[in-house]
């Protein structure tokens, strides 16, 4: 690659780790407030996401400059326009950590989870920090195998998505139909920010190889 | 503009109006499978959903060969940008109406709407039906004004949203916690139909006018 393009690439991508540190942030700050029904957290979250949106464009305005000047073609073209869609998977990221801290606010002081769904909770909030751990990590460390990984992580999410289901809907579920709702919604905020993280994880790969493994 | 990049162009946008198209035949299926508890109406959409994302990879491939040939800067590099986030705003509605026929095969034959939500839901499929309208309409028109119009359009889902919300949540709701279960993700599945639509609305008037609003 050009040296010029290869440096403004790399300040795209370090762009794109500094995204990824604040989404893996804000998701858990979102959960510790979750769980602890911490208004003051909460808060700090949704005021957060701004920042988060702002990062957004500034990735998206230096690959806009880096097509621009350098014209790339072929590999470098394909490597640009992937820092793109990260850039808009991890906003999508950050917006969903904000979802949860704001299902927290809503129902503050009442806490946003069930006691007796705190447990599986507290799992899909590890298993999500542990995903934009391993993003943040194949993003600065330029590691496509780690990104290749992120795809079977992602099944303890659907597993753990799946059980907090059969949790609520069986008969034996003590509480109404409220603290369920909250449970559906949420459970469905976790599994989407893991989602992402799986395609931030295809992302890493084409940034870090040039390749995109899916067309060959 | 140039001729050639002006043709190229001009096949990325009736590329991204075909896919319009599905993704409102999509959920217009989709909405009268869930409504009639539709087997395979429901299974048709779900299967469908692989076509879109073939429409949605025809884009990808001519927008980067449009970047690659022709180089553009400035205003034509953000049009071509912008179908890339329109494509895929289309392909993610695409998926939320196959969410929607996932869920009527997943509690079939016992419809997944209530009798008690069935008019509001008959709402919701009538507000994402219309909003896909516009866009097919506005993408295919290149018409600007109707796209900037979609913003307030939006406001009527989120009050159907909210009332959804207010009827499953009231000490009257005479249902069990699994009809609220599946009312509550439904309708986030068409409440997030409706912001991608409004997303695509944003791209339409960069596509048209080759401003981006928000930015100046």
């Amino acid at each position: 690659m050009r040296g010029d393009f290869h440096d403004e690439l790399a300040r795209v991508s370090s762009s794109l780790v500094t995204m990824a540190k604040a989404v893996r942030e804000a998701m858990r700050q979102a959960s510790a407030a979750l769980l602890t029904a911490d208004h003051t957290l909460a808060q700090r979250v949704t005021d957060g996401d701004a920042h988060i949106d702002v990062l957004y464009r500034v990735v998206d305005d230096r690959v806009f400059d880096l097509i621009a000047r350098h014209q790339p073609v072929a590999e470098e073209l394909r490597v640009a326009l992937t820092a793109l869609q990260a850039a808009a998977d991890l906003e999508r990221m950050g917006d969903l950590a904000a979802h949860v801290a704001r299902a927290t606010l809503r129902r503050h002081p009442v806490p946003a989870v069930a006691p007796e769904l705190a447990g599986l909770f507290r799992a899909m909030s590890a298993e999500a920090d542990e995903l934009a751990g391993k993003i943040v990590s194949a993003l600065a460390d330029h590691d496509a195998a780690l990104a290749a990984r992120l795809d079977s992580d992602d099944d303890a999410m659907d597993q753990l998505h799946r059980r907090l289901f059969k949790v609520m809907l069986s008969p034996e579920w003590p509480l109404g139909v409220e603290a369920a709702v909250d449970g559906a919604l949420l459970g469905r905020y976790y599994e989407r920010y893991a989602d992402h993280a799986v395609n931030v994880g295809h992302h890493v790969i084409v940034l870090v190889t040039g390749k995109t493994p899916e067309r060959g």
